[in-house]
C-alpha cells in the first residue's frame, strides 16, 4: 500500500511528487499521460525563471527533476472511482480495458482540466476529421489552408497566433465584442495579416462531407446566419475540470474540487491541486505551487510533519 | 503616477512584475535589494523544472525574464510608510537618508521575511564580529575553524551542511530533541563526520573579546549551563515578516499580512504576496505563484480584466 496516490501528472501532480519524494514518502502516480495540459501548449513565457519555453520541454524538465528519486509513474491509467474505507482510500482505475485497484493512506487529485465542447451540430461527427481542440497537435494538417479558431480568451488567441505560421488564413470567432486577452496579445493579433477577427458571433454548426468544409455562425451585429468555408476548426472556448470520479459534494457548481489554502478537501486525507480545483486563476506556476502545498499538507497528515521546514 | 507599486523584489515581487509587464500595466518596483531572500540561499532543489540551482542564479533568471519588458526597479529603497488617500496610495520611502514619495492606484507588498534574533546577551555586540544570520554570506570567514549553528529547522540544517565544506567542526544546537527536517536532510546530517548535534539545548549567551570566542547554553538533559568554544555563530531560528510599515489591523499575530485566495488584503487595491503573508507554507514556488495571483487581482482591480486568461 502506498502512503500517497497522486492522480495526474501535470505541473501540479509532478510538483507534488517532487515534494513527497524529497520527504521519502512512499507514493504512486496514476495518470492518463505525462505532462498534463502542458503537452497541448506551445510557447510559455510566464513561468517564472524559465524565460520562454515550449510546453513539452517544460513537462520534460518537471519529470527530469524527479529522476534522482525513486518515483513510480503508471501511465495510460484512467481513474474511475475514488472511495474512502475506514482510514484507507481505494482507487479504481482502468488501463487498456483492464480494471486496476490501488490503496493508499492519502490521495492528491491533480487531474487538471479538459477543453469544453461547443455542443453544436457536426462537432462530434467531424472530430479528428477537421475539428480539433489542440492547434499544437493538429495544426500541421492545415498547411496553407483556411482555418477557424473559436473562442475569446488567451488560449484561442494563442492558437490563432500559432496557426499563422501554417495556415493561409485564420478566422478567430469570438462571442464577445472584444477578445479577453492581454494587451500584448491584442497587438500581436492586430499586426497579423493572416488573422481576421469575427465578433460578436455564435457558432451554430460545423458542416462538411468526409472532412470539414466550413461552419455556420450567427453574426450578432445583423442577426444573420452566415457561412464560412474553412478546412479546419479549432475549438478553444474554455475548460472544464477532470473531476467526474469525484463526489458531487466535494465540488463547486463548475465541477471544480473545493480546497482551502492548504489544499485540503472536506475529506481528511484527500487533497487536490492545480486546475481541477476552485483556485481563482489557472496558471502553470500556480498549479505547481498548489502541488507543493497539497504535498506538504499530505506529509503533515501522515504525521511526517513539514510545518517548520525553512 | 504608477498604476501599481510593487514593494519587494524576491520571487513574489519579480513574478508579480512579470505578470504586470505582460499586461502592459505601468508599474514601479521599490526594493532594498534585488532577489530578496534568494541571495541568502545556497542550493535550491525544489523549484519545479529548474533542477538544482543556486539562489543567486535563480534571482538572476527571474530578473532576466523581465528584461524584454520596460520595468523600472528602484533599489536601495526602504519603505517606511504606506497610506491610502482617497483612491490613491502614497508610499513614503528612504534611500541613502533621503525621503522619497511615490503614488499609485494599487500596491502589491512582497517584502518577504527576515531572520529572527535570539535575543541573548552578546548577540548585538558580536554581529559581524563572528555572529551571522547568513552562512552563504559569511561562511568563508570560518575556513578550518569551529562554528555553531543555532536552530532546529531546514535552514539551520542546510547551513550546517554547507559549512562542512569550510569549517573544521560544526555544532548544531537545537532546542527540540529532534530536528524538524526532511528525512533526506536528517540522513545527510548523520552521515557528516564534522557535524555534531546538541539537543535539546537553549543558547543563553554569546561571548568573546574583539571577536566571538564561544557561546553558553543550557543543556536540557541535565539542566547545566555549559560553555562551547567556537569562532563563529550562525543563527537560524526562523523568520519574521518584513511588515513594520503595514497597519496592525491588516496583520495576524505573527505580523504576517492577511490575504485571501486572491492575494487581497482588507483594503481595496492593496495586495500582498509571498513570505510576508499568512500563507501556511513558505516555499519559493509558492511565493512566485502568489506574486502572479496578486498581479492578476491587481489587473482586475484596475479594470484590465484578467479573469478569462486561458
Amino acid at each position: 500500500m502506498s502512503e500517497v496516490i497522486i492522480i495526474g501528472a501535470g505541473p501540479a501532480g509532478l510538483t507534488a511528487a517532487l515534494y513527497l519524494a524529497r520527504q521519502e514518502v512512499k507514493f504512486l502516480i496514476l495518470t492518463e499521460h505525462l505532462g498534463g495540459e502542458l503537452i497541448n501548449l506551445d510557447t510559455i513565457s510566464n513561468y517564472p525563471a524559465l524565460g520562454t519555453i515550449k510546453g513539452l520541454e517544460l513537462a520534460r524538465k518537471l519529470k527530469e527533476q524527479l529522476s534522482e528519486y525513486a518515483v513510480e509513474i503508471k501511465e495510460g491509467v484512467s481513474v474511475k472511482k475514488l472511495e474512502k474505507k475506514g482510514d484507507k482510500f481505494l482507487v479504481t482505475a482502468e488501463k487498456n480495458g483492464q480494471i486496476l485497484q490501488f490503496e493508499s493512506q492519502a490521495v492528491i487529485i491533480a487531474t487538471g482540466k479538459k477543453p469544453k465542447k461547443l455542443n453544436v451540430k457536426g462537432e462530434d461527427l467531424f472530430l479528428a476529421r477537421g475539428l480539433s481542440y489542440c492547434s499544437i497537435c493538429d495544426g500541421h494538417l492545415f498547411k496553407n489552408k483556411k482555418v477557424a479558431v473559436i473562442g475569446s480568451g488567451r488560449s484561442a488567441a494563442s492558437a490563432a497566433l500559432n496557426l499563422q505560421f501554417l495556415a493561409s488564413e485564420i478566422f478567430l470567432l469570438s462571442k464577445y465584442p472584444q477578445l479577453k486577452v492581454e494587451e500584448l496579445t491584442r497587438k500581436q493579433l492586430a499586426q497579423s495579416s493572416k488573422i481576421k477577427i469575427l465578433a460578436p458571433v455564435l457558432t451554430t454548426e460545423i458542416f462538411g462531407d468526409q472532412l470539414v468544409k466550413g461552419l455556420k455562425y450567427l453574426d450578432q451585429k445583423d442577426n444573420q446566419i452566415k457561412s464560412l468555408e474553412v478546412d479546419g476548426v479549432f475549438v478553444y472556448i474554455g475548460f472544464e475540470p477532470n473531476s467526474d470520479f469525484v463526489a458531487a459534494n466535494l465540488k463547486n457548481e463548475k465541477g471544480e474540487i473545493k480546497v482551502n489554502e492548504r489544499g485540503e478537501t472536506e475529506i481528511k486525507g484527500l487533497f487536490a491541486a492545480g486546475d481541477v480545483t476552485n483556485s481563482p486563476y489557472k496558471q502553470i506556476v500556480i498549479a505547481a505551487a498548489s502541488g507543493s502545498i497539497a504535498a506538504l499538507s499530505a506529509i503533515e497528515y501522515l504525521g511526517k510533519t513539514s510545518s517548520t521546514f525553512g
